[in-house]
């Protein structure tokens, strides 16, 4: 009950390359992100705040107008509402922690 | 504004052979902890919600009175409340998200 296997997670590819194992908790969604070198996400917005941590890899990341690419020694806090995209430099796992819920990512 | 370093966060060790680094967002606290293997945290509680994520090496977890050993395969999620604590098996890297913000570690 308190205790979850990843292997019990189904992948959802959320864009081509975004293949996620997605966890809902009591107010947040963490988004664990195995990323394909040269895939793209199209600048987006969401209500949701949005933490972004590469835990492997290169991932280049625009937020609200500004580019920076997001190795291991850095990270990008997102408001809700701020346009956000980016391209995967390399081969990426990406850790995303939203705030509320996904729900359409349930 | 929406970029950081991890390198200007200055690590603070909640216990002995704890590091940890803590982002405080929105509505969460996000701690990435380095453990050196054989320190261990006495079981305790906070109201908090607790997802506990091993990104490296072997914690071996204790909440509710169950006992297993988190590996990057695996997880936990901690309702606030529930008592929980562990000893580091090897060396460990552990992503810890507490929602509402630990006030506490600010």
């Amino acid at each position: 009950m308190y205790f979850h296997a990843f292997e019990s997670i189904a992948p959802k590819e959320i864009a081509p390359g975004f293949l996620c194992q997605l966890i809902h908790t009591e107010h947040n969604t963490i988004n664990f992100l195995d990323v394909a070198a040269g895939s793209t996400l199209p600048l987006h917005q969401h209500p949701h705040h949005q933490s972004s941590f590469v835990l492997q890899g290169e991932f280049e990341m625009t937020v609200g107008g500004t580019t920076q690419v997001l190795t291991p020694q850095n990270y990008c806090l997102i408001p809700g509402g701020v346009m956000h995209g980016g391209k995967a430099l390399t081969n990426c796992k990406i850790l995303d922690v939203f705030s509320p819920i996904r729900q359409d990512y349930r």
